[in-house]
């Protein structure tokens, strides 16, 4: 089964993308770095990352190191014993590396860029905007471009899906740690600095006496731009390989299966639709580097606009070009596989355009404009506790929607080409996350430029420029979270549907205990994960009280501004705080499916995995949107609403924001994370769990729960 | 299919119970009501209880006779058409008389044992223990007396479980009213007068001065005594009837399937197995009377033990009286039948011991003396912030070892009895609900009672042994949740087995992209659920809040004790508020199953009814034991811990306690009768969805989603 040359277009725009990237990355170093002041907090923020970066990988390569021997020595492979185990080893160590290099890039620009977009907005809006879109944009491509040159070339060498699986497992294991590694330090350095500056000493935001300020701004780097960088290149990854595995796997079979109409597949029909998948996502790369192009261009004094128009641009450029692309796909394929193709673009367009759905839904709810912020504000006038109960509801109300977006796209999608059609549908949702990541990385970078234009004494103006920057890139940043979460929820759906082919069962029978055992720890595990990470957040962030009290406390002119605070203190609590506390998730994440596939058998990890998803996508929406709305809620009172800055209101809206800070920024996003690690670790371990040993998949336990 | 004779043992113990609550009445009827302003008081408690009682049933009138009519008229009965409904509608409208008598004798006698407990401490604390104690036997006996004369009787005549599942139905849609209607009023009536009178005012708990005082109280008997006891009253039936059913399927395949053997059924055998459940229930509820029998005589100085030991008799006496009786029950059965009972013994022993175990760590999550209540109390003293995420932590974290609980008795029971055996775990972990309620329906008695001490001006000696009675119905109060919600999640499985083999299909399959949307619903249900009464509560806190703050202004005599405040008015707003916000839920709680069930088929709402299991079990364990630990934090600080009283730990600490109000006694508890609700509208309509018109139970939109 030859590769379609057609694979080449996923390739030229990973390489364009990258050439691209590193043009932008010029572009924002030749600009104006800022007065000597703001050099030098830019550069202990840039100093913070990198250690954060340092100590980082080094625990990481232990951690790939031993995954890597257990995958070239002890995993058995079921589908080609021996052979393919180097092949997929060697996958996960470049997916590794990829992942590692893409979230590196992303945040050394992120370092450099934050300076000159605050020195750009005393030019002006659009120049601070620019600098900052730039920024993202350096990141956004080289995640997009390294994931797509990684997936064609290992596709293209070694023709099988399974070994571009071990890429999206590497991929994946370095998201987990980035994700949440980065989320708990964020959130630690944040809070830690909200509660001993604002609350105990009445600090301003950003005061540069506060000395978890730097750590709070390293912290929007490593969560923020690498973390979310890494968890879209491994949705994305995760997304292009489930579709390719369940191709590969229709190819087996010799049919695609759908209710629309069952399509019996040649030759060649095989190798396109596994092809497939890269070519949409190859398509929408060069519809998001048209989208990005044309704002460059434009510009804009509205920075809100600006970074709509850009999704728009490329959805629309990507619907009418993937169907031309599609054009090509079909030559020499029957009518049949013709028509299939057509569908197939179908649940891509409908995954894509209900992603625009649901991140405007996450948008609705987390709006200072809307009912819900605009409530859980006047919540805010019954004191704390009510604001927390009034962002709890609506949280959880939040979720209704997008369920009911997402169980819509993966109906109509399955409708059309069954469940390849719903893996399409994710990676359509997918195809234009080099816009997504673009706009994402925006938000952290303008969100520094503020701190820095305020340690800079920039004046008003240029605060105030700086915080229309700023509002810009949080709603960017909601419309993102909505996206990611559908994206990797139906990603996971398909990852579970194309394990199921793998281990070769048609069904997964919730009617069986063993099953239904599975089901109940998969609806559990979000809940465990979430209660680890937000302890995880409340002891560093305590930690990291004590040490402000102790700097404040020893050495008073700290506070007078006379000498600086020890920033590489709290920095260090955030990094090594962060580290220590992701090492029992992130271990549950991996030996938690394989303990349930152990005992219970490969159907109780479907159903595991199964459960997980659809708990996971309750808790994650619910934590992202309850935090943005309490954020909101609290930036709209400090708009001078409600009496404004200072008041009872505002301070009981700060603690909703402050409770709100974990949820959104740490346990909500990491669960994506989770979800495809575990369901990547189901298929990647499968090989062990279909041993003689473990009853050829039945599991230890399965035989006693099975009626015969 | 005669019943059998020893059916008469259930009938007996339930005649019996109600004997003795009478009795129980009448002696506490008998003591010394206090002095004149406590009779006063307690007159208003009992004036509002019944004003709330009254405008409830009315509502009540309406929904029941409307469900009535749609049984008697609409409902095609899938078995016998035509034959069968006016039996299930007759056995309904029995159901619900049930219900409503149970809760409304429970409130009768707790609003007088209240006043009469409070007198008694003024004697010592076992004279005030045991009036309490009787109080809340007295609700206790009746609940299950009731319960199981209508189960054995109904049997008795119509001899078809299908029928019971009527009684099962109207028990539960009461519940469903007096559980979400009294949870939020009560937390209507609490949140409204702390966040007023506390925080705004400086009033200490309870004092008569605050307008919601009085509605505090009668929330407490609304939602704590009536709403509590529907609701096991509803799960007690619930599990009953699903164990039934299921014999009744099996007797008409003629074999009882299970991993450790198959048994073939003879027609004695079946009839046998189908009144196991209500036998073994009769013989919970004698051990129950023991139990009650030996506290009242031997008293105690320390409640809180007396209260364990008479749990931990009934346990034992369970054991024993219930292997003796399966002796009887095997009189001329065949070897292997005798061999399957004596594993049903095993199973309801296992469900026993695991609702103990279930109860225990849920106290140990909400017990003062342990490291997450502490640990919360802790974070007190890092703000309003902390302490909820730190009781949101744990409240997920806890989740974990009463998962692993049900899942251990759900497998066990599964492998001595297959799903028969599932079903009766969850009979045998309600068998003694008779100590359970009684022990529960003791803590509103006394917390009333301590009320009631302050405003009659007893004096602080009688007010600390008030107290002390009072955290020993916390600590019930917390077992009694572990055991409802474990008791419910097992009832529940066994309803969706029941109601798939009454639905005639043996695979719930996940793969099945209908059958999966079903589950993506389920998980959603309890988190649109909880947001609902959550903004309820929330909403009508807000209306007492701007009550009693117009008292306050328009009468300043109120204030300075001169005029008594107008309770009537704050009764009134709680009551209308409940009932107006408790229709939404109860809508959704029936038509959702229904419309799952006509869209995509009763397969796909077996799996709606397996994600609403397991994702409300999360919610449900969560947001009460989080809820209870908040409360426990507040209070081990107001024992003068991390500074006491009046400081800011404090005030943090009431912050949760607030928050975790609605979650611990509106959403949580109301999650359990919500579940019950929808499984039982998923049986009681299967005929409906059975129907040609819905392709045959298949959905109107099945077929699109199946492949051919």
């Amino acid at each position: 089964m030859a590769v379609p040359i057609i694979l080449i277009v996923a390739l030229i725009a990973g390489i364009v993308s990258i050439l691209l990237s590193v043009y932008f990355r010029f572009l924002v170093l030749k600009e104006d770095p800022g007065n000597e002041r703001m050099q030098e907090v830019a550069g202990y923020i840039e100093e913070g990352a990198k250690t954060y970066l340092k100590v980082q990988y080094k625990v990481l390569g232990i951690f790939v190191g031993i995954l890597f021997l257990v995958m070239l020595f002890l995993l058995p492979n079921m589908t080609n014993p021996g052979t393919l185990n180097w092949e997929q080893a060697l996958a996960y160590l470049i997916g590794c590396v990829g992942s590692m290099f893409a979230g590196w890039l992303g945040m050394y620009v992120g370092v450099k860029a934050n300076t000159r977009a605050a020195q750009g907005c005393t030019i002006g809006t659009k120049a601070g905007f620019d600098i900052a879109f730039f920024g993202g944009a350096v990141m956004g491509l080289a995640v997009v471009g390294v994931a797509l040159i990684g997936v064609s070339i290992i596709y293209w060498i070694f023709e099988s899906p399974l070994v571009v699986l071990g890429f999206s497992f590497g991929a994946s294991s370095i998201a987990l740690f980035m994700k949440c590694g980065g989320g708990i330090f964020t959130k630690t350095a944040d809070v830690g600095a909200d509660l001993v500056g604002k609350a105990e000493y009445n600090l301003p935001e950003d005061d540069p006496r506060n000395p978890a300020t730097i750590a709070d701004n390293v912290g929007d780097n490593v969560g923020d731009i690498a973390g979310m960088g890494s968890d879209l290149f491994d949705s994305y990854v995760a997304s292009i390989v489930a579709a390719m595995m369940l191709a590969a796997a229709f190819g087996v079979t010799g049919t695609i299966k759908a209710p629309f109409a069952n399509v019996t597949l040649t030759a060649a029909g095989t190798s396109v639709f596994i092809v497939t998948p890269v070519v949409f996502c190859g398509v929408g790369l060069i519809a998001s580097l048209i989208g990005i192009y044309v704002i460059k261009n434009k510009g804009s004094e509205e920075p809100g606009k600006a970074l709509n128009t850009g999704t728009y641009l490329a959805t629309l450029i990507y619907f009418a070009l993937s169907a031309v692309i599609t054009i090509f796909l079909s030559i020499g394929l029957g009518d049949d596989e013709i028509g299939l193709l057509w569908r197939i673009w179908g649940t891509s367009v409908i995954g894509l355009a209900s992603g625009i759905v649901l991140g405007f839904t996450s948008d609705y709810f987390t709006r200072d404009d809307k009912k819900p912020v605009q409530n859980i504000a006047h919540a805010a006038e019954e004191g704390h506790a009510v604001v927390i109960l009034s962002g709890f509801a609506y949280g959880l109300l939040s979720v209704v929607p997008p369920a009911i977006g997402v169980i819509l796209a993966m109906t109509i999608a399955f409708w059309l080409a069954g469940v390849f059609g719903i893996a399409m549908a994710a990676v359509g949702m997918l195809a234009i996350v080099g816009t997504i990541v673009t706009n994402d990385a925006y938000g952290p970078i303008v969100d520094n430029a503020r701190a820095i234009a305020e340690q800079g004494e920039l004046g008003d103006e240029v605060i105030r420029t700086a915080d229309k920057l700023d509002s810009a890139g949080n709603t960017a940043k909601a419309i993102t979270k909505g996206f990611a979460i559908g994206a990797a929820n139906l990603t996971v759906m398909a990852l579970m549907f194309s394990f199921a082919e793998e281990a070769g069962f048609t069904v997964i029978d919730l009617l069986s205990v063993n099953v239904l055992v599975g089901a109940f720890l998969g609806v559990v595990i979000p809940a465990l994960f979430s209660a680890l990470l937000i302890l995880a957040v409340q002891k560093n962030a305590g930690k990291m009280v004590e040490e402000i009290r102790r700097q404040f406390e020893e050495n008073p002119k700290i506070l007078t501004g006379e000498e600086p605070a020890d920033f590489q203190k709290t920095i260090d609590i955030a990094t090594k705080g962060s580290l220590r506390e992701l090492i029992i998730p992130s271990i549950l994440s991996i030996t938690v499916p394989i303990g349930v596939g152990i005992l219970f058998g490969v159907a109780s990890l479907g159903a595991f995995l199964a459960g997980a998803i659809l708990s996971g996508f309750v808790f994650a929406v619910f934590m992202s949107n309850s935090g943005g709305a309490w954020d909101n809620a609290k930036k709209w009172i400090e708009d001078g609403n409600l009496g404004g800055k200072g008041t009872n209101v505002h301070k009981a809206s700060i603690t909703g924001d402050t409770v709100g800070d974990p949820f959104k920024d740490t346990a909500g996003p990491s669960i994506n994370t989770l979800l495809v690690v575990m369901s990547l670790t189901a298929s990647i371990f499968m090989g062990l769990l279909l041993l003689p040993i473990f009853n050829g998949g039945a599991g230890l336990l399965g035989n006693l729960l099975t009626i015969f």
